[in-house]
């Protein structure tokens, strides 16, 4: 019989995780202090300033036990924190992981969902250094709050993008809705698992390499990773930098399965790139003469292609999707909203 | 008809506790960036250590919203965190809070749960930072990350008493466990509210100030806080300095309030003393000669008494009770357990 939480307690399973933390993690020589005190303690990094996110996911509301492994669920988890880290040009740290389980969960199944944490921050040599284990009531909840540092004055924020500067995006935004919606609409889920864009979904891939590679050049005047859909983060770029866009619609980077998935669900690829979809890629600005050393960088550091899609305006908020025969249209974002969810997994 | 969460959605419940915490919150000149980015970020003061530890309350299992208000809730879960960062001889600097709500919850009562928040804070001009909003399946939860800092190398851990070591308390252990009680098993919860001790269980009061004073002076060579039992945290410090304790059940401090709400539940103040019970006082341990500095100190910024109850020994792990007759009976915490829980709030 394959153990389960109930039947070794709060203490044990943190000695299990504990155990495992300690043969599979890194060790950070900054910290002084790790798992099994009252607090975790380190020391930071003379020059550097701190930067701190958290982001939870809930079973039933972000994710589905069916659709996606225990591994493969810590991944996504961790991911989404180390890619607002690398939005700001950050590095990520320390991990702190607040997880709510049912009494019945496997602990094997724990054991992954922390392996699939070790996966994303290992690379890094980032380490788990601390959480907190409860009983929730009918649904898992993974919270984590993740630490990371960037250079003193290196962070690039929402805020600074200016009239004139070019925007440019990472990879192909919607991918990961479409994923999402081969999932929720397909016949025979199981076997779609290994579909290029549900894989995409389930475990996205960060691009935090490349955001601190582009903070320490100094290259980004504003730069935001893609949970809210690529309008609705360039409309936060907007809002917080009080600018406008114009995005020329025959550049936005549409890929190949993005084309057939769009086919295959009846869409056109534009209802993907252009709504709610959570890519985890990054939409920065620059000034026109930084997007040559910005495609050096991208092309060094990042798999994915660069792609230049429109410029700022004056013209505070507003964004305009152009199209080749010239004709303007003025486009909002779908808002991603967890309380008002049209589009989300469970309607 | 007043607003609730789904009225306004998620944008519009971050804007609103935005514009609280902007009114309401202190702000710190370390903080680099605050709310509404990918994430906050601050600088580091040179030459103290970060502490930082989470907890979570989930409806239902930690609290149940007849028994405690918004504005306690908020109060009580921040000051199971500020207890924490305490208990290592630190100071609280920023907080992020996770919310898991349900779209019905009324956006007076999470602005209230926000006002508990910063009632702990504020003393100490910490703020918070940052956070996330989600919706929750059920019940509503709340996860708290907090970072404090210690001045490098004076953080007091739980794995450095020594045998011959005093062992201190602070307050009356076992207050909290009998206000709990006396809330689950009383006719009329509503008129009990006001009762001292379930006021104890509502609103804990931290003794972060005496941990912090404790941590500058090096009086203490091990420190935690009350959160599994006088017994299960003793235990702790047992546990990672590799000691046992004696404890001589006549010096253990039993209020006039415990005392009585003993005898109406008809039980021993014993049970509540040595049983779970979380009451954020102060376990500490000391060299005998620093019980008189530690008693100076506590007196000045501690409300409640520092009771000498007991020494630590040299037997690995085993605690004693000694009568005041001279027997001595081996004693085990019950070792308080999320998940194999037998006198929590729900059974």
């Amino acid at each position: 019989m394959p153990e389960r939480v109930s039947d070794i307690g709060e203490f044990g399973l943190i000695r299990r995780i504990r155990d495992l933390l300690n043969r599979e993690g890194m060790r950070s020589e900054r910290l002084t202090l790790g798992i099994g005190d009252d607090t975790a303690s380190f020391l930071p990094r003379p020059g550097y300033e701190l930067l701190v996110t958290c982001d939870c996911m809930v079973e039933g509301r972000h994710y589905l036990p069916k659709h996606i492994s225990p591994l493969n669920l810590g991944r996504r988890a961790m991911a989404l924190n180390i890619s607002d880290i690398g939005a700001m040009g950050g590095r990520p740290l320390y991990a702190l992981i607040s997880l709510g389980l049912k009494a019945d969960t496997l602990v094997q199944d724990i054991e992954e969902v922390y392996r699939g944490f070790l996966a994303e921050l290992n690379p890094f040599g980032a380490a788990i250094i601390g959480g907190n284990l409860t009983q929730s009531g009918n649904g898992m909840f993974i919270d984590i709050t993740l630490i990371g540092e960037v250079e003193q004055g290196r962070g690039v924020r929402r805020s600074g993008a200016r009239p004139g500067d070019v925007i440019l995006v990472t990879g192909y935004p919607g991918q990961a809705a479409a994923g999402l919606n081969l999932l929720l609409h397909a016949p025979d889920e199981a076997k779609l698992l290994k579909h290029p864009l549900v894989k995409i979904y389930n475990t996205p891939s960060h691009r935090a390499r490349l955001g601190e590679a582009i903070a320490q050049g100094g290259w980004a005047t504003a730069m935001i990773d893609i949970s809210d859909g690529f309008l609705g983060d360039l409309g936060h770029i907007c809002e917080e930098s009080g600018v406008g866009a114009e995005l020329f619609q025959e550049k936005l980077p549409i890929s190949e399965e993005l084309r057939e998935a769009a086919l295959m669900l009846q869409r056109t690829p534009y209802d993907f790139i252009l709504g709610d979809s959570d890519d985890y890629e990054l939409v920065i600005t620059c000034r026109p003469k930084d997007v040559a050393p910005l495609r050096v960088i991208s092309e060094r550091c990042c798999p994915v292609p660069l792609t230049e899609v429109g410029r700022v305006t004056d013209t505070a908020r507003e964004m305009t999707l152009i199209f080749p025969n010239g004709e303007r249209r003025a486009v909002k974002p779908s808002s991603w909203d967890h309380f008002r969810l049209t589009h989300g997994l469970i309607t």
